[in-house]
């Protein structure tokens, strides 16, 4: 498998998207977005999605859209991506939040007009920067979750990230699907051959299955279906999380999420809700990162099943995959990596960077 | 079993804490809460409780407590409960973030010296009566919930409670522990003599177990090792909801509900936040209550597994549960309904309500 050093990944996609007409500073920020998410471990929300949105753009993603604000009050904003990139645009909502929350303490900016806001822990992790709590999240996309004693898919994967600092330990970072394990996770499995654990999926007839491909078609395929809006109705379904307690914290995210976004009358593809809380008006702010140090502490040493060499916490998996892949690289498929490179070639992307990038 | 009419009831416990020194307006305002706990089904938060906080009062819980505002922002507060009722305490905290959130949009209080707020979800219930988002969690409870891959307990059961309007559907009210289920459930499972189910609880030592006794004991040891501070080093403990990703928003939920309250040198025991969002402030609220409706009518209309009546969403099994109890009555256990009354009649409740509460 191809193992790319993260400044030429990003330095090649960040050039396929000034090829397709994006501003220079847009095409850095999700250049950016999209190389730290292969750090961290979230593959799914990688480089492979830049053939995806390239596919896009012009349709459902408008390179150098305005954002506009439409409702507003001291502590909240509704705001209209009007298409841009999501995460151009969801970096901006969360800065108003962050704004916000320095002046009454809290800030919460729910944006709609967005197609795909990438790896939702981005944001959060803008808060924790200023020393707040940062918390986003999003739901109605395509409906691939299903209900407990449910056969058919009701709520997208509605994912949800929050960030609370610490102060020697490392911060709390939460970024997750409210479905069982992240939909992109499918791609691994087809493209491995490999049978997913139980308890994840279950086919079209709702019987439990471990066949990735009832879920979802090969990456193409589905890269297809996503921009020709194909009815999703022969496919199988995702679990929720934590059965129903799980599901009932997916479909508030799916409300909150996305309803409190202006739709119009045509339904709009989901939407997005940043919130930023400023510790320091509760308390000093040394003193509660303190506190998390010591609660984390306690429960790293708490004691552990044989064979578990360190309890994990939130963010903790993702701090690992990070530190491997800044210095060895980012791991991609082949069939993946052949196709950004063609991708790249055909958008005239410089030969001496493919050149480079090819040994 | 006794099965006993709600408003009795209610009038029986109110009269209990005016007993021990109560203002009436409190003692209305915790056996409101009580009794509703009871009717939703809650039989953990319900008047079984009311023997605890008896033993409590002067200790842990001050009747007549006046809370003291900490801290303060438009949007946001730091309240301090001074160990009154956590009912009445907790109702005007949330007061609070209502009346906040009216004016920038949300608002946020964070409540501290508080013991114990009963069922959670009676405060997002306020929102809704003022068409808002409520959003309750409190967290820094005696630890009882494993880690994953862990031995011994790290975190409290740490509740969430989200309510949200809907338009002629019933509301969204999630009100739920982060454990796998409440601690309180054990209760029943002991008192009835029976296994819990395979997958809730570990022993001391670890190991899934199906005896609830491995968790906790019998309810009036357990009562007397909360008054005393027992340590619970030798107890067993309860599993997340959700595997890690459950473990980790009991995770958030200990911090963000706990720690941003001021402590001091000695640790308390917990604290409470509770959050009121203003949906005017995004977009029109009856249309939001409309795509509410809409989402709740595609869940229920989806397919179901066979022998499934009814997909249920956050607040069903309350609601449903209620309609029973509000016309035939609470049903409360023998052995518990002979320590009220034998507890309500040594605190010179009159003979005559007791005559007919035992009929």
């Amino acid at each position: 498998m191809p193992v790319i050093e993260a400044g030429l990944l990003k330095n090649l996609v960040q050039k396929m998207f000034v090829a397709v007409g994006t501003p220079i500073e847009e095409a850095e920020i999700v250049a950016d977005h999209l190389i730290k998410a292969n750090l961290y471990g979230h593959d799914s929300h990688g480089v492979v999605r830049a053939h995806y949105y390239i596919g896009l753009v012009g349709e459902k993603i408008i390179p150098g859209a305005k954002m506009e604000v439409v409702n507003e009050t001291t502590s909240t904003a509704l705001v209209n991506g009007n298409w841009g990139f999501g995460q151009v645009t969801g970096r901006k909502a969360m800065e108003m939040a962050i704004k916000k929350a320095k002046v009454t303490g809290i800030g919460m900016v729910a944006l709609y007009n967005v197609f795909h806001t990438g790896r939702v822990g981005e944001y959060p992790e803008m808060a924790l920067k200023e020393n707040m709590i940062g918390i986003a999240f999003g739901g109605g996309s395509s409906p691939q979750v299903v209900a407990p004693l449910g056969l058919s898919r009701v709520l997208g994967t509605n994912p949800i990230a929050i960030s609370i600092p610490a102060n020697e330990e490392r911060p709390y970072r939460l970024d997750m699907a409210t479905s069982i394990v992240a939909a992109g996770k499918m791609t691994y499995y087809l493209s491995e051959g490999l049978p997913v654990p139980e308890g994840w999926i279950l086919d079209s007839e709702g019987n439990p299955t471990t066949n990735p491909a009832d879920l979802r078609p090969r990456l193409k395929d589905m890269v297809e279906g996503y921009a020709k809006d194909k009815p999703l109705k022969k496919r199988g379904s995702l679990l929720p999380f934590g059965d129903y307690k799980g599901f009932n914290i997916g479909l508030f995210i799916e409300i909150v999420g996305s309803f409190l976004a202006e739709r119009g009358k045509e339904r709009k593809r989901g939407g997005f809700v940043f919130i930023a809380i400023d510790i320091s008006n509760f308390r000093s702010v040394e003193e509660f990162k303190q506190d998390v140090d010591e609660l984390i502490r306690t429960i790293k040493a708490s004691e552990r099943k044989p064979g578990c060499d360190e309890i994990l916490v939130a963010g903790d998996p993702e701090h690992y995959t990070y530190l491997k892949r800044i210095k060895k690289g980012i791991p991609i498929g082949e069939e993946h990596w052949d196709e950004v490179l063609l991708l790249a070639k055909s958008l005239g992307v410089d030969e001496k960077l493919l050149e480079e990038l090819r040994e």
